[in-house]
């Protein structure tokens, strides 16, 4: 096992952190941050921002280069294991090789198990020292739902909610403005604007006539660092067992992908009045002939690496009860609504405690005036 | 209005940080610190510890003479308004005029209008500069029964409530062990231990048969500074509207005092097997035929400056929906227990927002794994 030094640490941090850069804008690609050093002293730094565009390897020996340094025996912090295939862009093992890199210290293996090693086994083959596993958990963080669906071809999936300290959504009739703040829900913008897509059900559409975009206006702080034009839209997913959905609702008016998902397909009458930017996908049906929730997510798993749901009780409860929950975040808000409220999650009843959903507090910190949580299920 | 200097605040802070080492032990009296300090130098402090003995501003003159100072031209600072009658002891504005002080900073006055401002009148005769309402609130906060019972007769009632972040308290068959963890469990001995009653349901008792005490080898770090036999045992109150108690339930076998509040009296036979330490008081009846909460918290008035509620979902609920309740403590355990669980409060059926109970979010901190929230109600 590599012995790696506090400096090391350091520029492994710093590479870490370039690589969260890319956040909100790298999709369906990894978050991937890389530094490069000589003689204990940065020359290049760079992350991948755009798909498509210079991966994190190129962008930093670019950079090393309009400095006016070499990287003859420099050495390269990379967050995840510089890739080995022609893809839209020549191998990054390759570029570090033809740099003349010294040695390469690489966070995370790539987690596709078809490709994990080769482009350490590339680099080592061209007389590279790789030292592999500095700060392992931190840069696996970054890409979850990358790293899972490479593993799974399964994206990571996280249930939203806001309720109140009694643990309600809204009122009995529904009532449900506003429960938390602006903070918290500014917060939620940003949680929708890292996730490829959003998963919701008719009768929210049917209730609310939600439009489930991005609000660029309301994504608070990253207004710094994004340009309205570089937002990602997620997938509107909606699921809509029984084709119940017409096409005069909001969420139509705005232009970024919508995927109806039903068991019935839509009269062509209806089907001829959705607006271009509309899929729809007929999944199997699950025992209560709704739609299977494990197909649907199967099917996002093509192009997704993270999904979240934003829905109500019956179906965000559903995701967790079928174990196909990866996250819960939680926005409480410091109110009661009383136990006539609805509950934020349907779940059965259980007999013993250890029936209930298993998870781990791995955030709680203030928003505004209210609490987020962030639990992992296992 | 006074002038405070940075001195006087940092002084009238110390009396506070004082006054509180009481709250576990001179109740029904309050808490009150006392700093004398002459040309910035604090000569002697002391605080109330148990009601019958000596006030603070005794003690904190007892420490002066014992430090071999002399008291005459000094300052005192004092949390409460000096008393200006002879009770147990002599009135303390007394004290304060015979030991020459030329200057009294308080921080409250008293709130008992009929004795508030008679000690301050008291020392102003004796030519004694007083200076009124620094760190008011926080001294006010600390004597928060005391304060309330001096001026409406009814005692500071805090509902207590251990729940999941889903607002559960139990399965719906009744399972709650353990919801919360142990350094919470520790909390609540604390909390009990500070408060002078202690109320639940007959349900309560006919479910768990709880022994309701403060368990001195529960109270954590408490145990530092106070002995067993310095504890309190709070009063322990048990509605039992239909008369339903009989002899055979644990908390008898604790000899700390226990009121049974019923709306029939016992049986003869019954009541001649309860202990000496049982008394019971006959309440009046609301609406539903069960004990008037308003007529019990009365009645506690009398004797008790604080009241803490343990009780179900129904009794808790009742308090807060009657408007009786001035702070709920919610430990909070970062579990789900199911929308099939126990709801946490019962509360009515609200068509507005704006009907469910108002609360002011005072306090929020990490106990062990979970979080304890203080709500004041408004």
């Amino acid at each position: 096992m590599a012995v790696f030094s506090v400096f090391d640490h350091q520029m492994m941090s710093r590479a870490i952190q370039l690589a969260r850069k890319g956040l909100y804008t790298t999709r369906p690609n990894p978050c991937v941050g890389c530094v490069i050093v000589k003689d204990d002293q940065i020359l290049g730094e760079g992350y991948h921002q755009v798909a498509g565009q210079g991966h994190a390897e190129v962008n930093a020996l670019q950079q090393l280069k309009d400095n006016g340094f070499s990287s003859e025996g420099a050495t390269a912090y990379v967050t995840l294991e510089p890739c080995s295939h022609y893809g839209r862009t020549p191998p990054c093992a390759l570029g570090l090789i033809n740099a003349n890199i010294a040695r390469v210290v690489v966070a995370v293996k790539d987690a596709n198990p078809q490709v994990a090693g080769k482009g350490i086994a590339m680099l080592e083959q061209a007389g590279i020292q790789v030292d592999v596993g500095l700060l392992e958990d931190e840069a696996f963080d970054v890409n979850l739902g990358f790293m899972k669906r490479m593993k799974t071809g399964m994206p990571w999936v996280t249930v939203k909610v806001a309720a109140s300290i009694d643990g309600k959504t809204a009122l009995s009739n529904g009532v449900s403005k506003w429960i938390t703040g602006s903070a918290a829900r500014s917060d939620v913008q940003r949680l929708r604007a890292r996730h490829c897509a959003l998963i919701t059900g008719i009768e929210t559409i049917i209730a609310d006539d939600p439009q489930l975009n991005v609000r660029y206006e309301q994504l608070g702080s990253l207004k710094n660092t994004l340009s309205p034009s570089s937002i990602h839209q997620p997938i509107r997913v909606i699921l809509d067992s029984k084709a119940r959905m017409t096409a005069n609702y909001q969420l139509f008016a705005i232009t970024s992908p919508i995927l109806l998902v039903t068991t019935v397909d839509y009269p062509e009458a209806v089907k001829a009045q959705f607006p271009a930017h509309v899929n729809v996908f007929i999944a199997s049906k699950d025992l209560q002939n709704r739609v299977c929730l494990h197909s649907v997510l199967t099917h996002l798993g093509q192009t997704c690496n993270t999904v979240l749901i934003e829905a109500g009780a019956t179906l965000a409860g559903s995701v967790i009860e079928h174990n196909l929950a990866d996250e819960l975040v939680l926005y409480q808000a410091a109110k009661l609504l009383g136990s006539a409220g609805r509950n934020m999650l349907q779940l059965p009843d259980y007999h013993k405690i250890e029936q209930a959903p298993k998870m781990l507090l791995k955030d709680k910190r203030n928003v505004g005036q209210d609490t987020r949580f962030v639990f992992r299920f296992n």
